[in-house]
């Protein structure tokens, strides 16, 4: 069992990288509001231990290291009113994609978009659940699926609707999976501070104004659903991150529609966790191609 | 620059698991005809040296262990003749999907299939030339693709075409992602033997019985043309793997179709590397769900 209740990872004041369970100071639940945080030592889904020592955080970091971060699976269509904007039918079975894990970052990292994603429109922010597994999985019972997840975050599932649809051939992958498009934080909150994660509120702010508010109860397939099916044939591995999808309000959704620019600062947050601020940042040099 | 000629990962006779490079006898370039191997000590991917050492093979496995293992980046479509038999168009962009990292196997490994699996028909086998990165590639122009590869294999992008394409909600990663689908090997053959990866007889055998015959020469997307595509804005990663799109005469495409059976055994070969021949083993144990 994990000894933490919200785990980070941080650049502290001192000059090291630490994990940390994060203090909170009073009347807030968001993890970005910590200014330092007990440090944890040893190995965050084997034997760990929760010190006495504290540490400032100068910086919060992607809550699992690079070298930690497993699989990436994400939901499409997992909210009725998004599948509805997306004028998509609801799916009868959890439709899976894949990010590679070079697409995790950090709470406050910057969103690159390389310059093959500014060759036309169609760049979007998506809010979403992230659950993080934290023991082995294959074949899990519904009812006992939450027992493999370490902890929750929020997480923004950065999509170019173009190389996503029109050019992707169908499949997503393409236009959903550059490098740091899975920014996810601030921290992990363990299952027990979210016994259940089905009754928590989601929201996005585009430089400051609200673009999507919803609740989690709205997923078509719950948290504990998409695990088991998921699991089934496949060994879900502790690091690997599950994207459970979007509620409505996605800038493609909207009449007009919304693209993100340069310089756009999106918040994505979810109650009892937190919030992920990123800013979108148009890479300037020339392709080598 | 790798030391070996053909990286193998394999058991030895002494007990032991070793990385080497095999030896093969006269008159073949099948891998999997080697009984002996040159050992090879340190990081294949870092710091590595040949030994003088050489040690008798029981058994050829993955020829990346689990932890080396990186993305696995697949193309759909990517032969002429198998889009016109899929009725899907020639795409105009590399159509990319993932595998998990738990559906590598090796070359001699069974094929589980899940109960899941069982459900419904559309088990399906597909040859491919597999292209390892062999260290990191971001936006990388065509013209020095290939001095990324550590070498290449053949491998087996095992597909389940009723969860792939009706159940999948037209992302077809759910119904080729189960463990142990992408087996892959014999070894993995360094770019000095294969300096052209575009001119190689790719083979399918189902029992024995010929099913897919092709040429690399017939790719719409070059492996260098692949591998620029997909490192731009995306890091590459050493132990990622690219599986490079199947050619014509898969299970689907044929009339009447012909889906793979509990037992049956498909050999896959790509020539210059040899064959991997994995038995299909459908699982009896009642799921937990």
């Amino acid at each position: 069992m994990p000894s933490f209740s919200r785990l980070i990872r941080f650049l502290a004041r001192d000059g090291h990288i630490y994990y940390g369970d994060a203090i909170l100071p009073a009347h807030t639940t968001d993890i970005r509001a910590a200014s330092t945080a007990q440090i944890i030592t040893g190995d965050i889904f084997g034997t760990h231990s929760l010190t006495n020592r504290t540490a400032s955080i100068r910086l919060l970091l992607c809550p699992l290291s690079p070298t930690q971060i497993g699989t990436i699976r994400c939901l499409g269509l997992n909210y009725a009113k998004h599948a509805a904007e997306s004028k998509m039918p609801i799916p009868k079975y959890p439709v899976l994609f894949y990010k590679p894990a070079t697409s995790a970052s950090g709470p406050t990292d910057p969103i690159p978009i390389p310059l093959m994603a500014q060759e036309a429109e169609g760049l979007d922010y998506e809010c979403e659940l992230v659950a993080v597994i934290g023991r082995e999985a294959r074949d899990v019972p519904e009812g006992d699926a939450l027992s493999y997840v370490l902890g929750y975050g929020v997480g923004n599932d950065i999509s170019h609707r173009e190389w996503q649809i029109a050019r992707g051939g169908g499949q997503w992958a393409l236009g959903k999976g550059f490098d740091s498009w899975a920014p996810f934080g601030p921290g992990i909150v363990s299952t027990e501070l979210i016994p259940n994660p089905q009754d928590l509120s989601l929201t996005t702010r585009l430089n400051g104004k609200e673009m999507q508010r919803s609740r989690t109860s709205d997923m078509i397939f719950s948290v504990a659903k998409t695990i088991s099916f998921l699991s089934r044939g496949t060994t879900l591995r502790p690091g690997d991150l599950i994207f459970t999808g979007t509620p409505q309000g996605v800038g493609m959704g909207r009449n007009p529609k919304v693209w993100l620019k340069d310089g756009d600062e999106v918040e994505v947050g979810l109650e009892g966790v937190g919030t992920c601020v990123n800013k979108v940042e148009f890479e300037k040099q020339k392709a080598k191609l």
